[in-house]
């Protein structure tokens, strides 16, 4: 069999990190890198701050340049946020034939908040004959499917809490200026009045996954912003909040089942919370038969898991029958650490 | 569609604790059970210990004149261990159409220990167009798909420790008997000299699932049988172990790749830990990138968790393309909240 080949749309960190990774994977190539701007051109290797060694060249390009018709297996689009901006470039991806792994957060269950696109990027893909899934660390694993996967040894479920408790020191400048780190509390209001705090995006996605795998109807969806004010200065390599400024932001969703609150997401997100004495985790809290009460900590890191999980689940994904698939329809996630045509239905494969 | 038809072969506890959950859903009917002995003849809802009300009587009977060509979706085939045990009944059902989830310890991966059955058993499953699962608590989620799903949002993973520490007191006389609680130390020697004590079965199938999945190629598995004897007298419902004799069993796993141990088990099995300050709890432990620390204390019982994954697998054990089929290759296990048949592929409804 042919090594797995896959293009790269977006060469952001999430993207040159997903790029990092396959290189160090056997059974897999590379074989196109899409981006913009002054990438444009550019080895990918220089791109991505890797040596190239023996391997053959991938020059970042345009979508046009690179995808042709059944070019790769797969392509990683790791360009946005939101279903309705990143999908044409999905379109465009299936209609040349080739499977889509996006990292945009709304697509680890595009149902909940874009439904008329669900149903369109479904009927594309099963035209085309492949199909297409969202995942990532969260969305995709820690607040959703780790839940569902515990709900799996229960006879019935009461009420879930999904807390993720993480610290943002890791990342760049770009989260420290999303997650308005170091602003001051006007400052903080202002930008929650006129929508320009992002904050965690991916509530409504990781509700209405865990109700729609285990046969609940979930009526409301409301969530919440408050940011996380700091006692003392706190100072990350990208970021710093002055005692008294905002040091990070702390999120809650609500899924209401028949008028009760019955699924709660809890997720605040700082720089430094050891600090502060915050330990930081995953928690899964099923109130049920039996109750669940399971930890992670430290919390799985947002970065290398989302672009682990990309990568992961590359196979189930060419595998999969055709159409929109979640997290939810697929087999379970796994590390990859022989080769990856092992692990690929020969039937499935794009590029024979 | 029509309700979702399951019978049951095997109302011992576990059997009796799957129809027990069963008849708390919506969508489905236990159409048939199973068993032997003075259970035969009997209502079944006399054998569980539920009132019967408006529902319609199913009589406890024998395999032949309880199952007759796609009388069901599924049969829950809840007595054996040992796949070489269960064979022959897995064959009678498959032959009639029906699709089997199976609580056998073994068949939660029968690649492990019994490749040749494996075989065959998938061969039947595809002649007759229905498909196979082996579940449970453990093997079936706690020490081996769990593992694999934390698993899936590493970039790499370099050694992996599942440990259960369990409470046995729960658990009735067999149980008791069966893990040697109360016995002196010489007669646990003995009993492991003569191979009469049977402790935790499942190290080589959880070993096998996770390397499989994670594409390592084990070379060896060991496995080891501690007593854990008692500082001071213990008892539970069912058991009693005076101080200085056998309170439980600690078992240990190991799974080889490379010659190097990179999966080990710990299991220790005991009554009344709290007694001794034993905490309980599964904990998954990875070393790799990232490093996975997880732990759900108390652990999820093993009696609820076993009966719950059998039930609640039941949908994807319909939907699933025929043949044998494992944990690692259908969608992830959920509690089922909702009305059953909402969950099921029509196409693969075996009662229409």
């Amino acid at each position: 069999m042919q090594n797995v080949k896959v293009v790269i749309w977006g060469l952001g960190a999430m993207g040159s990190g997903m790029a990092r990774m396959l290189l160090n994977k056997k059974g897999v190539d590379i074989v196109g890198a899409i981006d913009i701007g002054n990438k444009l051109g550019k080895s990918m290797y220089e791109v991505i701050g890797v040596e190239r060694r023996g391997r053959a060249e991938v020059i970042v390009k345009t979508p046009e340049e690179t995808i042709t018709e059944k070019c790769a297996d797969v392509c990683l689009c790791v360009t946005d946020s939101f279903t309705s901006k990143a999908f044409d470039k999905f379109k465009f991806v299936m209609e040349n034939k080739i499977n889509v792994v996006s990292s945009a957060e709304e697509m680890a269950y595009p149902m909940a908040q874009e439904p008329e696109l669900s149903k369109k990027l479904d009927e594309i893909a099963k035209e085309n004959g492949v199909s297409i899934l969202g995942t990532g660390i969260n969305p995709g694993l820690i607040m959703d499917l780790l839940v569902v996967i515990m709900t799996g040894c229960c006879e019935s479920v009461d009420e879930i809490t999904a807390r993720r408790v993480n610290s943002l020191s890791p990342f760049g400048p770009t989260v420290m200026e999303e997650q308005g780190i170091g602003i001051s509390l006007d400052e903080f209001n202002r930008k929650v009045e006129t929508n320009s705090m992002s904050g965690h995006v991916g509530f409504p996605e990781s509700i209405s996954m865990i109700a729609d795998a285990i046969g609940w109807k979930v009526d409301k969806v409301e969530q919440t912003m408050e940011p996380i004010l700091t006692d003392v200065d706190r100072k990350s390599p990208y970021g710093f909040a002055k005692a008294g400024n905002v040091a990070g932001v702390a999120m809650k969703g609500f899924g209401y089942v028949d008028g009760k609150m019955k699924i709660e997401m809890d997720h605040p997100q700082q720089i430094e919370p050891e600090q502060v004495g915050v330990k930081t985790g995953d928690y899964v809290i099923i109130k049920g038969t039996p109750n669940i009460n399971m930890v992670n900590s430290p919390e799985v890191p947002g970065g290398i898991g989302t672009i682990a999980m990309c990568v992961n689940m590359i196979p189930q994904v060419i595998n999969s029958k055709p159409g929109l698939q979640t997290m939810i329809s697929l087999p379970v996630p796994r590390a990859i650490m022989g080769d990856m045509r092992e692990l690929i239905d020969p039937e499935r494969k794009v590029v024979k």
